[in-house]
This record gives C-alpha cells, sequence and structure tokens, in this order.
C-alpha cells in the first residue's frame, strides 16, 4: 500500500499541442487595425444569440483576445470592483470555469449559483423577480439554463448585461465567438472580406444544427465569414438535420452548406472538422459505429484542424492530442481570453485597455 | 425551433418602480448629523438580535447606508484583505448574495458554506468546534440556520464577529435594519424624537408575530421609534398572535399595537403595509383565500407603501410593481447598502470611511 | 418562545488554549537563519507526498509560516493575480476553507469544484481533460479525491502546480507540514541536526499507519527529524499496523518504532499524543471502548502536548481544551499559514517576501 514515489520532473511538461504561445495571437493582431468603437457599442448589452454580432464586432473581439493571450501579466484589472453573477442552473464545469477564470484575471469578484435546489427558481419565484434580485446584487449576469426562454424573459427586468451560456437546444454565443477566434488564430487570413478561391475552407460539422447549440451558433458565425468559406458540410444522420428556416436563413447570409451522412468520405476535402459529443443524441451515435470518430487513422487531410468543445467522449481519440490536427485544446484555451474581451466590452470598460475617443 | 432574433432595446430598461436614485439617500444623509460613536462601538460585536441596538445605531447605520448607496464608485475600499464565512445552512439566495455582495462591494473575499451535507457540522463536529475553525479563517461570520440556538451557541467559542442571518423562527435583525432604513428614505422625519401626530404612521404587518422571524425582528426594531408610530396593526388570523411576553415587552417600549382578522378593512388607513410570505404557515393562506392578498386593486391608502422581504407568493401580485406603493424592490436595493454599513462597523473599519476621533 | 436577549461581552473572547499569540512563532523564526534557496527550489513542483521534501525545505517553511503568524496585516500580497483551483472530488470543509483562506490571505482568487455531481469527471470526463481544463483556468490546483491515483495521473497532463490534499488512504503531506511546524513552535529546538538525549522527544500516534493519510504523512516527515525523536510508539489494535516494507523505510531512515496495544500506558512517557478519529476504523473503536479515548484524566505526562487533524469525535474530550496540553487548536491555526508558505513557495512569489539573490 506504500506508494513508491514517482520522481517528478523539475521543468514543466511541454503542451501536448502544438498551438499555444503568443507567435499566433500577436500575428493575428497585427493583421487587425485597432478600432473600438463595435466594443464600445457593446457596452451593457445582453448578448444572447449569435445574430447580435457583426464581422466587425467579431474582428475586434478576436484582436482584444489576443492581446490579452499575450500580456499574461494584466497591466490593467479593468473589472477591478465588479461583480459577476454566475448562475448555472444546469451543471457546468467548463463554461463555469472559463468565465469565472475570465472575470479574476481582470480583477473582479465571482459570485457563483450552482445549486438549483437552493435557488429562488427552485423555491417558484418568477425570472422577473430573480432578475431584479440580480440587479441589485450584481454587475453581469452569466445564465446556463435548460429552458430556451429563460434568458429572454429575464430581459424583461434585468438592468445589468446578460450573457447567454447556454438556454437548452437554442445558442452558445460565446461558445461560437471563441470557435472563430481559434479559426482566425490558425489562419488570420480568413477575416478578410474578399477570400482568394485557394485560400477558402471547407468546414465539416459532425452534429445536428437542429438541435445542439454549439452547433447553431457556430454556423450563424461562419454565416458572417462567408466569403472565407467554400462550404460547410454537415455530417448528420438525422432525417431532418436543419430546423425549419434554418438552412435557409444561413444561405441566405451567403454560406454553401452541403449535408452528408458519413464522415471518413468527407475527410481528405475537410479543413476544418468540427466535432461535439453526440453519444447522447437518441442512439444514433451506437447505429454509426465507428463512422462517427475521429482518430489518427481517420484520412485526415494534411494541416486540416479539429475543433471539439469538450468534453469529449468516444469520438474524438486521445491519440491525436499530440499531432498537428489538435486545435481543440487551442479552443478551449483562447475561449477564456475571448470570454475576457467580451466581459470588458459589456461592463463598459474598453477605455481602460484602448484608445477610444471622448473618454479619459 | 430557429427563435426568431428579438431586437433589443440600446437603452437599459428603466426600473419599474420609482424609488432608485441619489435624491432620497442624500436627503435623508442632510437630516443625520454624522456621529461615528454608535458605529464605533459595534467593532467586533456579534449581531444576533435586534435588541442590541439603540436609536442612535440605527440611525447611524442608516446614514452610512445612504452615504454608500450615493457613492457607488468606492474610493475606499475598508474590507480589503478581509474574509468572510458566509455559513448558510439553511438554503437562500437572496440572503447569501445579498451579504456577499455586500462584502465584494468593499473589497473583501469571501468564503461559502452552502452544502451542509458536506460540512463539518453535518458529520457531527460540535458547534464550539466549527466556531474554533472559524476563528482560524476568516473575520467575520454569517449564520442561517434552522435551529434557534446554534448562533448562541457558536458565540462560546467564536473570537470574531457573528451576524445572525437567520436562526429558525427567532429572529433576522439584518432584514429588519434594512425594513428600516427603506422606512427613513420613504420619510425621513421618522428617525425624529417628536414626531408631530399628523406625521405619524399606521403600519400594518401581514403575518404571524410568534414565528416569523422577519416579523419579530421588525417589531423590535419599530418599538425603538414608537414616537414615529401612531399604531402598529398586525393582521393575523393564529389565535395566538404574539408568543409569551412578546406584545407586553413591545407595548412597554411604547409601540402600540392591535390585531386584527382582515386586510382589506384596514388597508385605508395603513401608511406601510409589511407583507410576507405566508403560504408555508400551516393552511392558514389556503383558509383566507383572496384576502391576504394585496394586488393593484387592494384599497391601498394613496401613498402607502408596501414591504415584503422577498421572495414573493402569491400574496403580493407583479401588478403593483408600477405603482407608487411598490417599495419592496426599495427594500431589497437598500439591504445591500445597510449590511455594507453594519459590515464596516463590525469589522472596526469606520475609521475609513468617518472621521473618527483618536484614529488615524 | 421569545429569546431574553443574552448579554454579550463586550471584549472577545479568550482563547481557551494559551498557545495563540506572536511570542513562539517569533522565537522558532530566531532559531532560523533565512535560506530562500529550498522554497525557490519548490516553485512550480507539484506536492504529492512528504518524501519530496527534505529538512532543509520543512524548516524553511516552518520560518516563513511563523514570518506569517507574526505579520497579520499582510504588506505584500504575493498571489495577486493568481487563481487557485479548490477541487474537492471528496468532501471537505476544513481542509477546503483552510486552502482557500491561505489563498485569499495572499490576495488570491478562488475558484471550487465541490460537488463532483456536476463536474466533468462525474460526467465521464478523463483526468488527462481534467487537468488541460485546469491548465487553461488557474495557476494552482489543490486536489482532495477518494482515489490515490487520480492526482499522479493529472500529472501526465498538468502544467500548473498541484497540491495533494489526501488522496484516498494515501498520503496528506500539507497535513503533515502543519503537523510539524506546531511541533516546531512548541519546541524550536527539534529542529537541531543533533538534539541531546534529554531533549529527545517520545511521539505517541494513535491510529493505522497502513490504511491513515495523516498518519502515513506524519510519519515520513518525522523520518526526516529522526535525530529529535527517541522513539514513536504506535497505539493501534489492528494485527497488521503497518503496509508492506512501510515500517523498513521509517526505520531505514532512522526512526525508532514500536508499536503497543494500548494507550493509558504509554501516555505517562509520551511528549506527544498524536490522535485521529478512528471510529471509522472498521469497529476497532468499539471493541477498545474508553481505552483510546483522551481527558482529562488521562495519565497524559505533565507538558505533554495532544495533536489532532479534526475534526474530532469522542476520542478527544472537550474537558482538555482550556488545559495545557491543548495544542491541536495550534495545529489547525498554524495550517493555515503554513500552507500560506507552501504557496507562496509554488507559485514562484518567495521573492515578494524574502530577498532571493538574481530576482529582482
Amino acid at each position: 500500500m506504500v506508494k513508491k514515489f514517482n520522481p517528478l520532473l523539475k521543468e514543466p511538461l511541454q503542451p501536448k499541442d502544438d498551438t499555444a504561445g503568443i507567435e499566433r495571437p500577436l500575428a493575428l493582431m497585427e493583421q487587425i487595425p485597432e478600432n473600438p468603437a463595435p466594443l464600445v457599442d457593446l457596452a451593457n448589452r445582453p448578448v444572447l444569440s449569435a445574430r447580435q454580432f457583426d464581422r466587425e464586432k467579431v474582428i475586434q473581439l478576436s484582436r482584444l483576445a489576443a492581446l490579452y493571450e499575450t500580456t499574461p501579466t494584466r497591466m490593467q484589472l479593468p473589472l477591478t470592483g465588479k461583480i459577476l453573477i454566475n448562475a448555472f442552473y444546469e451543471p457546468s464545469t467548463r463554461t463555469r470555469l472559463s468565465f469565472e477564470s475570465a472575470w479574476h484575471r481582470l480583477g473582479g469578484d465571482v459570485m457563483s449559483i450552482t445549486d438549483p435546489a437552493t435557488t429562488g427558481i427552485a423555491k417558484g419565484e418568477t425570472l422577473a423577480d430573480v432578475a431584479e434580485m440580480f440587479n441589485n446584487y450584481g454587475d453581469l449576469v452569466v445564465l446556463r439554463d435548460g429552458s430556451e426562454e429563460a434568458v429572454y424573459k429575464m430581459l424583461e427586468s434585468l438592468r445589468i448585461p446578460i450573457i447567454n451560456a447556454g438556454n437548452g437546444i437554442d445558442e452558445h454565443p460565446t461558445q461560437g465567438l471563441a470557435d472563430l477566434y481559434t479559426l482566425f488564430k490558425w489562419r488570420p487570413e480568413l477575416i478578410a472580406s474578399k477570400v482568394p478561391a485557394q485560400a477558402q475552407i471547407r468546414v465539416g460539422i459532425v452534429g445536428v444544427p437542429s438541435c445542439m447549440r454549439t452547433v447553431r451558433s457556430l454556423l450563424l458565425f461562419l454565416a458572417l465569414f462567408a466569403p472565407a468559406i467554400k462550404e460547410v458540410v454537415v455530417i448528420c444522420h438525422q432525417e431532418e438535420a436543419f430546423a425549419k428556416d434554418q438552412r435557409e436563413e444561413l444561405e441566405l447570409s451567403g454560406l454553401t452548406l452541403r449535408i452528408a451522412r458519413h464522415l471518413n468520405p468527407e475527410l481528405p476535402i475537410l479543413d476544418v472538422v468540427y466535432i461535439n459529443s453526440i453519444a447522447w443524441v437518441g442512439d444514433s451515435f451506437e447505429k454509426l459505429g465507428k463512422g462517427l470518430r475521429l482518430c489518427r487513422s481517420s484520412p485526415l487531410k494534411p494541416g486540416a484542424i479539429i475543433l471539439h468543445p469538450l468534453a469529449r467522449g468516444e469520438e474524438l481519440s486521445t491519440d491525436l492530442d499530440n499531432t498537428e490536427h489538435n486545435w481543440y485544446f487551442a479552443q478551449a484555451r483562447g475561449a477564456v481570453f475571448m470570454r475576457m474581451a467580451l466581459l470588458t466590452s459589456l461592463v463598459q470598460r474598453i477605455d481602460q485597455v484602448m484608445d477610444t475617443p471622448g473618454q479619459s
């Protein structure tokens, strides 16, 4: 029972993936002229849906995220004295800690509601009364809830900004922002308003657009950057891959969409493979068996990158972790910086990290 | 399933009630000469019962709460480096977050115990040992517990201040302080030692004084300001509205008390209506039906104000929210500032926010 | 039901034990020349086992702990901007709050994971993926887990320091460090490399070395200071008191060990009595009855001290709390300062509290 002591390396482990470091975010920043106006416009806004964002907001948020990623030692603490209410009525560790970390990194304090059984909502309080309570206690709310309507209903009474961290099957906009930040660090040229045909990318999405909130937000964000995307291939076994009007809305934005039934035949042409935990979508994973699984022996295109919002299951093998395809670690890493950028903007502290005309 | 985007107003929503803003707290401050001595006297004290307070303490706490309410940007952070232990063995979101917010606003750090199953007390540790542990870990304890004795028992071993945030049916002193702060913001003249008859108020309390801790603390605080109160009408269906000696103690303090069985006949003469969630008091709410419910069509006196410690149930209708009677939102809002005032006093930091003779 | 007001003393209670104050930590510091090198060597290291420590590390950590204990007002806040991830997959209040308090006292922020049901591990995420997530969110992890392997497994992917706060039955190294700090405050001469026979101490340990993590870590730390220890008497009813090789390893370090079956016959010669909650070790407590219980009438040697990691049960009577033997309160008190010393070292902030050559 006495455990033999394992010699521990003096040097910290190196990351398994090659995407850390400041080179890529620096290169991205150099591509983007600083423009605070789109971020100033976000002040005090609620963030519920990817539809609220335009290209300029996403680009400037990515620039600010890259600034944060390249300066680990905070000169400024723009959220000093600010209180975040982290309301997770649907359990989560990753997203909750990602927001808490982002808020703390900027100097703020956090109050968490993580056990629904002890909360007002569980005791039958209306969302309007809960919102009024939040008005008195904090400066920003992050809400994850199993229902689609809760975050919209709260808006009727909330006078501080709120971020939708996942409302049922509907959306998860900050995850989508993190996904795009990752794509831009990988290939900054994608932000251009005109992208040459040979630089355009094919994006494969393994998931069900009608009912997966991460996929729904991602597609809306990709639609903003349609000039950079040759096509989006949705790999999905469901008869009804899209919800009513969903496909039409995306195609009207300029996105080219195609549905495929099988993953491996598509892999050789995909530049980006986005895969989500799908074991729980009915029993479709079981039916497909190995077909919806990525691993080192999958026929991935050389240089292709894999994104996964994590936590992962069987669908993404760990034998990919130390390959060039692993950009899912970068995605999780960048999500904290992107959330820092968004939070700074929402609580009207952009003037503390950028030169904003007319603000001291 | 695709949710149509709801256009979101650029301007933040206006409050439903008209009680926010700095006018009223400023007006209250002008009525109260600054006098730090009563607050200096609170340093390191436990706060268990309304009986520990005299008029001067309540008035100076209200003045400091108003100071905090009128200066949202903290120049000083008097609780920097101080740790609050928020021990909620009985679940609560409102009171817990109210204290956490107050402590953070003043620059302090918070450690929460919210799941009794994982705590020492659940594992059979004595309250004395839990208190000794708290001595080592923090600077102040806030305790909510289902038993009346726990907070008193802890005093035997605790060497840091403790605030009773609700001990069974006994008391909830900080809620009472918040209630009085609200009354004083509404009518500052109530703090005078002599109040002309026409300015005195009739206070209706819908609740059961013998067993509702918010009502018990409120009555004790009202007794301190008996000169301002023409009468207190307790609207209560119970045979035994008061506990043994409770009514006598209050009347000895100068409070005039009357018991009424029905609410609506009293409303036209009440200046203040205090109503509590009463659905859970046996089945008395069911028996009374609509009789114990306030709504817009209730025969409220013009200019009367409604107080409710929240969370609310059916007894207080939302159609009152945007009327002149809605002072329950002000009550919740002010509770944070009143708690800030009390906390500053308890941890001996009054000298950081007031000029105190003999202290640098 | 009306509670009579209990008059509350104006002066805070005095501690029941006589071990508080700054005299003893000051005296300890005077015995130890400042030497930052052993602590600089701890930077970024994981802390999993007592075996990672040598005499110099323990002595310098004790010196720094004493420095913290004698300076309640922090001039420096070396953990400003640093985030602790407090991951308690096995419930605990004491150890969790001890680490949170230590981290806050040094100016840092804390994120807690206390409900395993909502965490990644519960949802089937691998420890490697959880570790990768922690890399992105914080600067140090404290982990308590029911399995022995989890903390070692995490090392394979973690790139920030981790502290083992209890891994199954294996070890609890920071508790052992706190235990030794307590011994050194009691008798600073024990840190000498040569201790005269008459100053050497007899240490009794009531517990089962094969399966109690606090005892396992303590024995390994005591082995480092074998010159100060005449003998360790393990009072234990089990047939197999030690695990395979455990006794041999300790004896090879120079510790003299003896097993005894009964406590009271040993008490008159023991200088230190370490007792642990043993009610749960099968039904051995029931069998032994009063034999494994310490109380005022136990035949303790005059001047002997009692240590107990707390929480306590029946085995340590409260009638010992206000006797000279009570050093278990000092032990809990000192644990926060020792953790502060360790945390400062791990996050490479020793240069902020000591003069370290070559660092500004």
